[in-house]
């Protein structure tokens, strides 16, 4: 696959011309504000910086792999190399606290580093990606003493870090955990148990890993409320954070995977490994969550990256690829044959993936916003709300821009025709990659019980609550937008669901089951709707510096989403008021 | 993953119960008929061989691939085996004529043992797959010295078959390929170019391989009217088949490809081997077009089996895998938690899969019923209104069995969670062997043109033909049964759809192009609503031996289908009707 430039420009656009991030950063009092050039700065040196150092490591990646021997892991050519540049460049420290070595930016300066790294590799993407999770936690639930041991060297990233939750008879149901932790008399905490699909468990890129793990210390009651969170490393250190011996940590082997050979993927066994408690005891699962909103819109942007790349590789080819003439005549008579471009069909495939790219841009960067609004506007009220929408959006842009993912990338293969499927090309790579971002981080299904039964039904009592609102307010500010007639009838037919769906709750708990998914893409297309008439609006008004033609193809955009991507909801919205009854109805034998 | 049973008993409901067709068979003048009993026992019996000794090699199949060196390939361990055996016991001759020492049955017989092989090993199937289509082209176009040299061969399996038509080039547009042909004294021609794709072109499984080649004879007009066919092996023979020399034959490398690694794609140089025309001068396209009807239902057919597949393995899963209480309370209180087959969502999926598979395999032995009918019908009339309906049915086969068989084989990943992108559960390699379908044989979008431009355009003059008609009189010969009202309003959609497309095809030909995927899609679900309607009829009857149960179970599937399934044609009738505007207003730049 060509390697494309990233797309900077939309970046910018969203950023600057689409959600004022200036003005959003103004607001925070946490960061450091950035103007919108010092932005720019950023998003045009990361960009250039892994386009010439990352994007050349991807396919060897995929094709070599991890190599497991022995406990150790060994990442792919040139992983080790870019993961020291890359720190020493500063790009895994931007949002950390200055106290701790970081650069204190505001967290929208490290999305658009996880969509840049996403976008040039998803498999390089998890090593820091995972890192800065962990930070988080720490930074939220950690002691002074742990943070001071551990903070500086996961800000420079001198080490990493890693999530420690699944284990082989539980994921989503981590109630049923059963790796131990027996307190010690240092207060330290003696941890036994086996984890699986532990992204970034074991590699050579640092000397020394910081799990996550959760597990059940001593006199913990039965289910998810007895579950605690440990900080546990690979190595122990002294106070001054030099290393010491190893802990009793072990990668016991790795996982041959669909795709993202490059990000390792392990069986982690702890043998009586020393580890610290992080928050409270027995409420792990409240520091695990709160950084959850952040990681799981981190997969969805994984999700949002490979539309793009699918679009930018596909359309290369479509450019070049000579193939039939133009049902309505030859349009390039001089060459052997039209470039696929031509053809109506091409160009839907090339148009839905372009359309869902960058319309999940605009969700994942305002999803972005809340996320940070919620923890750190100086405003109360803000903070508030953002946390609601913030909720609100993040089981959606994860799992709609994921679910999407397999979609475009797909029509990245199909593009290419027979040439797709082979590997050389790079197409393949991407679609089997985005595999497990529908998977990881919770599931679609999950996302969409926690949108339906947790952010609905329980925070926002059966109703949109403030996004919902949000859009309301857009359109009666923007009554000549064009799309406002589209955008009306698609938010009544979503308000009207969510109460149908509410009101049918108590009765039929299942027909939230059986809604769940199907109204959770539908809330995607209805929010996608809501930011293509804004992107439309803005674009029409053309006051930025992107130039006639990027005006331009974004309003023929917003037209493309309204008539072809839109009337989806219509199908969604039939199935949902089905209910569950022909899914309930079936004995188990009749499977 | 679980290796199931073949889906026996559903492949005799459909065609003894559905589709009735021993009474087809009685119908036909070139084979003899078979009786349902006899029928039952061929699928009863293929399925047992296959389960025994294909089932066991399809994972090692993909992760030791295809191997090449100096021009050899060797098949996965077990292939050559396993081809001897299926050889023997007479498989692969099923429906070859006794003249060729073939047992002279009806295709249909053919068409169940290919859905079977691709059931257990899709990458096996192409090896008898090809072999066959090679077969029914020499069968209809070679002169009787071509027939006796080489159809016993062919019929016995001893040598194998393989079809050239792509050039790195050229795949759709096959006007612009370069092979040539120059004739030589004795009759014969010498041909030389290189051909990629070409599936099964090099391997261990037999000593002798038959190409049958597209290429360009001497004084040939340019473009697809100057397309001639020819044989060309792989090795010489005498008049009795006694192997001679090499010809000028040979594979330069092979591709490295997602998925189907167990069968061979190779690069073919043909470097002024001698080879022999088949059928008329210049005329080679027509040639390669009449069997092009069931190379294509066979790679729909392989989509459908994916399906199945992907069900079966989940299934098994679905009931074994503890996770999470039912939303509406335990249904298993006395295990850890419940199986994640009573979750709404995981059975929203596996219904999904399962409707998909069950009503594809009802289209794919209705398509094939007709394409038989249109050769070997008694009757002249059947025969003809055959034709129609089969070459109608053909491209919306094709490409909605194989594009649903990347949903249905995603939900198969989806439903095991994370499990499912580890390769060795093996539900990941369905989805990535999948793919090839919706590619080879003519991409969605190539079906799509073929059913609006050749098939519904130019012969049924813009209509849905005497298909339409069939469905019409099944709604009126049995007004009583369930879903005729569901049925009726899509039939009244799809005739105004088609008559729109119509409408509208001269004005705005690119309106064609805009729409055919979209409607192909939409007739594939009509038509599986149909289907769906009359084997609920059926069942609803339960008449048959298949036990309360499968009825039962056939009859709730039917209901899962239009309410959960058929509504889809909603968005797609309403992006259909938005026409081509929204794509063709691109500039080239503005991509």
């Amino acid at each position: 696959m060509p390697i494309a430039q990233a797309p900077v420009r939309d970046i910018r656009f969203v950023i600057n011309d689409l959600l004022n991030m200036e003005q959003h950063m103004a607001g925070l009092d946490h960061a450091m504000p950035l103007d919108a050039e010092t932005m720019s700065e950023i998003v045009e040196q990361s960009a250039r910086f892994l386009y010439e150092t990352c994007a050349p490591l991807n396919r060897n990646a995929d094709e070599q792999g991890c190599r497991y021997e022995n406990g150790q892991v060994t990442t792919p050519d040139g992983f080790k190399a870019l993961y020291q540049a890359y720190c020493e460049n500063g790009w895994c420290s931007l949002d950390a606290d200055e106290e701790f070595g970081g650069q204190g930016l505001p967290y929208l300066a490290h999305v658009v580093i996880g969509e840049l790294n996403s976008y040039f590799s998803p498999a390089w993407s998890n090593y820091p990606g995972l890192t800065h999770g962990v930070r988080e936690m720490l930074d939220h639930f950690g002691t002074d003493d742990l943070k001071s041991r551990y903070m500086p060297q996961l800000v420079s990233g001198q080490w990493a870090g890693t999530m420690c939750l699944t284990e082989p008879h539980c994921g989503t149901d981590l109630g049923m955990l059963t790796t131990s932790a027996t307190p010690a008399d240092d207060g330290s905490y003696s941890v036994t148990g086996t984890k699986i699909f532990i992204t970034s468990g074991e590699h050579d890129l640092t000397d020394n890993i910081v799990h996550m793990v959760l597990a059940r210390a001593d006199g913990a009651v039965e289910g998810v409320k007895g579950i605690s969170l440990f900080l546990v490393p690979k190595r122990l250190s002294d106070e001054n954070s030099e290393l010491g011996d190893s802990n009793h940590v072990s990668c016991a082997s790795i996982e041959h995977k669909m795709g993202l050979n490059g990000s390792v993927t392990c069986v982690m066994n702890f043998d009586g490994a020393t580890g610290w408690l992080v928050g409270t005891l027995h409420d792990g699962l409240k520091a695990m969550f709160t950084m959850m909103n952040s990681a799981r819109l981190n997969t969805g942007i994984q999700g949002m990256a490979a539309s793009q790349a699918a679009y930018d590789g596909a359309l290369v080819y479509a450019r070049e690829r000579l193939q039939s003439r133009s049902i309505s005549g030859a349009k390039y008579p001089d060459k052997a044959a039209d470039p696929i471009l031509v053809h109506a069909d091409v160009r839907r495939m090339l148009l839905t993936q372009r359309v869902i790219a960058e319309g999940c841009r605009a969700m994942a960067y305002l999803t972005a916003m809340h996320i940070e609004n919620a923890k750190f506007a100086s405003d109360a009220g803000r903070r508030e709300r953002s946390q609601l929408v913030g909720e609100f959006l993040t089981p959606i842009a994860k799992a709609f821009m994921t679910e999407t993912a397999m979609e475009t990338t797909d029509y990245g293969i199909q593009i290419f025709g027979g040439h797709g499927y082979i590997r050389e090309h790079g197409m393949e790579q991407w679609h089997r990659d985005a595999k497990i971002f529908t998977l990881y981080e919770g599931t679609t299904g999950i996302q969409a019980l926690d949108l339906v039964g947790r952010k609905m039904m329980h925070n926002q009592r059966g109703t949109l609550g403030p996004l919902g609102e949000d859009i309301q307010a857009w359109i009666e500010a923007n009554p000549n937008a064009r799309y406002t007639e589209a955008l009306n009838s698609h938010i009544e037919l979503w308000t009207t669901l969510s109460s149908e769906i509410a009101g049918r709750a108590a009765k039929a708990p299942d027909d939230l089951g059986a809604a769940s998914v199907d109204f959770l893409m539908l809330s995607g297309y209805v929010v996608l709707a809501w930011l293509w008439a804004r992107m439309d609006d803005v674009a029409s008004r053309g006051e930025g510096d992107h130039g006639a033609v990027f005006y331009s193809a974004k309003q023929k955009s917003a037209r493309f989403y309204f008539e072809k991507i839109l009337p989806r909801c219509d199908s969604l919205a039939a199935t949902i008021r089905t209910g569950s009854g022909a899914l309930m109805a079936f004995e188990d034998e009749e499977f």
